[in-house]
């Protein structure tokens, strides 16, 4: 089902390389906090206003976030049952840093009030910056031309700075500047919503200590439960050639330094604000101080010049190996342009953070991390920063120990069980048809891993990290499935949830008999492997996890017996053992009103009914695309389109893939309209909440899976390119086994090459080709 | 499967007629406190000490609750969904009127302290009443004989009484013995059982008003949230012929009288409390305080004596119509008798009120109503008290309107479901999948409306409430079910859960469909009788309704069609469409302590596979006992046998009577002796909590329906009796259709007697004979 979605007007006018708001409004304020959001994977600054913001309720959430910084709360349950997780976990609003005040005599600068004679803010995907520049007329009636800019540092991930130069325009007399860091900080509750709500009410985020003197500010603050801890610092820095008096106060939970300028018409009063975080997720909880202080120190001798130069050029990198370019389409070029930025910024990449689903942009799903990362977003970065994704599986590593207690708490003697959602490695989902019931997770990291090896070829990854992952989630497969006698004794797997959230706690969900099977049978190749070429590794990890033999090679058995629903009649696969035996949806008789459908119906209502929330088998179709031919994709694509609402954001980029890979290329058009500008042109009315990072990375493969039809099998990389009717041509890049390939798509043919690398087969429209 | 249930040594002695405790322990107060609870089906008073009990955290409860009279709460959940309950509901501890306090000279009365050199604590059945017969030695040296007596009145609901008389036995001085109203008063709140805990937290009954004055008192208190009010009155009546002054005295929210006595030794002293309790529920909000201080008054001057009086005939006649003799085997004719004593005080009959599934005995499942009531306690009544089970009926029809409400949060155009659990009408199970999934509850109640009209020949309830219950639930079926193309288009019903819990949301659970079709078909049949026998009426309700024609004929077609899960090659009807799918439960690596499993395993893994916790399909072979072969009644019972836990109490009654009637003689009387004297012996370990109402019942169905195996189908009564090994013979009596039928087996036959009402044709051992 392709609902109605007409291309919406811009929110913001096109632009190659930026996203530009040039009229300032409180209506639109909450959602452009999102766009204009700041980040680097570890710390993120939603587009607040540095002078603060004091709309009306509900209008804007002030926020600043740390990657994996995270407070618990006990989940309270209306009946609480054996093994539901008992402790959420929430991604911290952090000391906000981003304050300055600015008060032209007695008035106070604000969006608010007074004038705003020009208006323009100013998100570079280039320069990694957010500028607002603008014409101030105060209710007085005095003139400022006013810029801000700042940005979040890529090159130091515990850095940010801020820059604000204010010219009087019409009038010489006192300006006071204020800069501030401000301890008295809270996150968002919602009760009614399950995708935003978090269980935090008030402050949890304890104030232990601050001090200011000359300019330079330190805020120390710890969580209530997680016994976290944080260090915020600034230093401030006046340029200007006015004369002017400094002071540093401290009040309640802010400790600040104030500028009294006497301020001359024409001459500009320039604040450079330097910031850093530190973390006891970093390092000593005793050295969290003085680090903060000294990356702020060095980032003040280093200069606000030096530091945009080291932004500038991170982000050339980064244009030069993963820019996609889209020609005679300007608005999906801006669209998967601040969709890859968005996905740069907020991508964890320190081994000891991962991705949540709205990046470090806002507070929704509690800045957890999900499937999204390995199945979305991480083959974004595989193709492009290989080193990134890596990093993502690390993550996942290191939390082994924690998916193996879990495991035992669901009664699985063996094995690792990955939650389904959460930061610090537990699961806190608390709704399990839609979260533990989703044992899928475990497969889909361990595809990540069979992906990220056949990219990279990475070894070292494999024996100390890939390998403990694949044989854990193995065992956890082997322990959890059975041979059914009534199933012609195959092996089973009973009551879990498939990717599809409108069916739950189902048996055999084909999805996820699929992809473990491949989980099964990739860890039994990887143990054949280990033994042969690193026996002395291997012996080491199998004694470390008490792994056997037979263990092994059932692994092997159940993988060659994996029962797979699929209904000989129709050639159809089976989403699960029971979906033809439920009724249709009545698609007919539902309003686009009561979409998404579960804000309006009960999970029963839902469950009964053959209604799919998102790709599920379609996705399928995509990540184990040589299992099937090309009649049964279009088959299975025919047979569960009418039934997909896309409800999940997940959604609408598989089924575009899919729909170029079988040929239906107004369909797959279509859906990828609804990908890549999604956020940009806030679809689902829900961008405020933040970035829908899954899907961002979905425009990517959009591009470069769907329309060049780039599939990377065990015999390397494919292409099936077509060209939209609405391009002149696009192209990309693509970081494969350590070749650079670029590959340019054109009305008049396809041209690959290498950038990068020793030569290398690739397949182009099922031809082998050598690129050299 | 049968746990090896030993026969437990006695917590009592065995009675006929009596519970004896005869010695008291800290240890075994808080399960005592349930077992001598006192009730009436409107007041319930835990078997608290009048004088107080202050032993360690954990070793008791003060519990005094009214059917029915609840507070809300908002419930919160971990992660919500659409149509989740908003509010809870629990049955609250109310003003407690139970305290007479005793001091001898400074030294007060206390079981905790001193020396017991008597004890008796005494439950008498025939008489209703609770007795402690003492001998006290307090710390000083001072004895008295001390005996407490109080019933709650079976003849005026809102009644209750306490006599305590106190004779020195070596003293001569100060008596002082204070009678008390107490307003503070709280619910248990327990975080890890989802048996017991409520969402209630502190005090949630205000005091808004109180006086005491000449030995008369009154509290009036209110809830918060669900804004019901409560009247408590006592009137104290001192006799003695000693000396003594009275005083009446309040403090915080407590109102006391105390009586200072010149005690001589020897000389009786004896305190006459009458209580009251009036609830905003009972009539207008601004008569409760005057109701209940009248209801005292005139008890007072009617005199403990007559209320006495009253209480035992009530009794007689309770017993003349209902006891159940078992000659030779004392423990159990004591189980027997005890459990119907307790349903008798438990259950509602004023038609606002139900059963709670612990009565009116502890605070267990919150006080709420489920299925417990139709399936297992109507029965009881209906074959011995008609008219109770019509109010049972009456409230649930007077429920309708807010079942039809909650039908279309679930998305139901038409019919109405009924809670499957809460007090008031509405729905609170804050775990649907063995909550709201439980849609059984609107076949289960319209099956019992069967019930009752073949055992009453009720006209005029059928026309006035029996018919609207009737259609309401057969148009839920029919908008719940659908014909499934891949299922031959039979009528299937998905997304439910049966009475197995251990499995959840499943399709087409065998029970469900089954009772359905029932509750379809009479449906049908009863609108085509009003038709032609109340056609004013029928009119006049499907007027009320919206009901059309269309769907009337729509219900036959959907029973005739209705799809019956089966085995073909094991003749086995299957409890879902999957059970045959999941791997067997592997009973033999389960250690005793894990059992019940629901404490133990996450709900998945109890879900995936085999294993049930209570009768499913072996429930339907008893309601609808016509509907089976005897032959397919054993095949299915030694299917699902090895697969149950009897987790539940509501399992081994069900097991017992399937086995009398498939001539499994040693395991029916096995899975009787474990539903006799469950709570006597405490079984569960959980009596503490309140007594299993439906287990009681069932112990009465165990005997009647099992050793007799009477059948109520359409064409009368049947019976099969078969007599125990152990035991010399048994009687019990039958209301049915205005006759009371008394049945005695003996080892040498059978007699039925007809002691009241026309003659009747009942069906013994497959022969008609004629009773006159």
């Amino acid at each position: 089902m392709i609902k109605n979605q007409a291309i919406k007007k811009p929110i913001y006018p096109y632009s190659e390389w930026e996203v530009i708001e040039d009229n300032f409004t409180i209506e639109n304020n909450y959602r452009n906090e999102t766009i204009f959001f700041l980040g680097n994977g570890y710390l993120g600054f939603r587009g607040n206003f540095e002078e603060g913001y004091h709309g009306p309720k509900g209008s804007g959430l002030d926020g600043t976030y740390i990657n994996g910084f995270y407070e618990t709360e006990v989940i309270k349950y209306g009946e609480i049952a054996y093994g539901f997780p008992e402790k959420g976990q929430t991604m911290l609003n952090v000391t906000n840093s981003k304050i300055i005040r600015v008060f032209i005599e007695d008035e106070e600068f604000t969006m608010l009030e007074g004038t705003l004679e020009e208006y323009k803010r100013t998100l570079s995907l280039r320069e990694g910056m957010l500028k607002r520049n603008m014409i101030w007329r105060s209710p007085m009636g005095k003139r400022i031309k006013i810029e801000i800019v700042r940005f979040v540092s890529f090159t130091n991930k515990h850095q940010a700075v801020i820059r604000c130069e204010v010219i009087p325009l019409n009038f010489t007399g006192k300006i006071r500047i204020v800069s501030a860091l401000d301890g008295n900080v809270t996150n968002i509750t919602v009760d009614n919503d399950p995708r935003v709500g978090s269980g935090l009410h008030g402050r949890v985020l304890n104030v232990e200590h601050k001090e200011v003197a000359s300019g330079v500010g330190l805020i120390v603050q710890r969580t209530k439960n997680s016994n976290l801890s944080l260090a915020c610092a600034m230093v401030n820095q006046l340029e200007t050639a006015n004369r002017y008096t400094a002071a540093d106060l401290e009040e309640d939970l802010e400790i600040r330094t104030e500028y009294l300028i006497d301020a001359q018409e024409g001459i500009p009063v320039t604040l450079n604000k330097f910031i850093a975080y530190v973390t006891s997720l970093d390092c000593a909880e005793d050295s969290i101080a003085a680090l903060a202080k000294e990356i702020v120190s060095e980032a003040h001798h280093y200069g606000f010049e030096g530091l945009k130069k080291d932004q500038g050029q991170y982000l050339d990198h980064f244009w030069d190996t993963t820019d996609v370019e889209i020609l005679g389409d300007l608005a999906l070029q801006q669209g998967i342009r601040v969709n890859m930025f968005h996905l740069l910024q907020s991508v964890g990449r320190d081994g000891k953070t991962n991705i949540a689903a709205k990046g470090l942009s806002g507070e929704g799903y509690e800045g957890h991390y999900f499937w999204d990362t390995e199945t979305y977003i991480l083959p974004f970065f595989l193709y492009n920063n290989p080193e990134i994704s890596r990093k993502l599986l690390e993550f996942r590593h290191s939390k082994l120990d924690k998916a193996r207690e879990r495991a035992r708490q669901m009664s699985h003697s063996r094995g690792a069980l990955f939650p389904w959602r959460g930061i610090n490695g537990e699961e806190c989902s608390a709704y399990y048809p839609a979260g533990t019931a989703q044992y899928h997770i475990d497969a889909d990291i361990a595809y990540a891993v069979k992906r990220y090896m056949e990219a990279t070829e990475d070894a070292e990854f494999m024996v100390h990290y890939g390998a403990e992952i694949l044989f854990e989630t193995a065992r956890l497969w082997a322990d959890l499935g059975s041979f059914i006698p009534n199933k012609e004794s195959k092996f089973c797997i009973n009551s879990v949830t498939g990717p599809d959230e409108y069916s739950a706690v189902v048996n055999n969900n084909c999805y996820t008999n699929l992809m473990a099977r491949v989980n099964l049978y990739y860890a039994y190749e990887t143990a054949q492997r280990m033994m042969r070429n690193y026996p002395a590794e291997y012996k080491l990890l199998v004694k470390k996890i008490g792994l056997s033999d037979d263990e092994v090679s059932f692994w092997k058995r159940a993988a060659d017996n994996m029962y797979v629903p699929y209904d000989e009649k129709s050639g159809v696969y089976l989403q699960d053992d029971s979906f033809l035996d439920r009724a249709p949806w009545d698609f007919e008789n539902t309003p686009e009103g009561q979409y998404p459908l579960l804000l309006h119906f009960h999970p029963l209502v839902i469950y009964r009914h053959q209604v799919c929330k998102q790709a599920d088998l379609v996705l399928a179709l995509l990540l184990l695309g040589d299992q099937f031919t090309l009649e049964e994709k279009r088959r299975n694509f025919d047979f569960y389109e009418p039934f997909t609402t896309h409800d999940s954001s997940l959604s609408t980029a598989i089924f575009s893939i899919i729909a170029s890979e079988i040929g239906y290329r107004e369909k797959a058009y279509q859906y990828f309209m609804s990908t890549a500008r999604m956020d940009l042109d806030d679809y689902h009315g829900n961008t405020k909440d933040g970035i829908h990072a899954a899907n961002m990375a979905g425009t990517w493969m959009c591009v470069v899976n769907g329309f060049a039809g780039m599939r990377a099998y065990e015999d390397g990389l494919h292409f099936n390119p077509t060209l939209p009717q609405n391009w002149e041509g696009y192209s990309f890049k693509v970081t494969y086994k350590g070749r650079l390939i670029k590959v340019e798509v054109e009305r008049n043919g396809v041209n690959y090459s290498l950038l990068k690398g020793d030569e290398i087969q690739i397949t182009s429209n099922g031809q082998k080709m050598l690129l050299r």
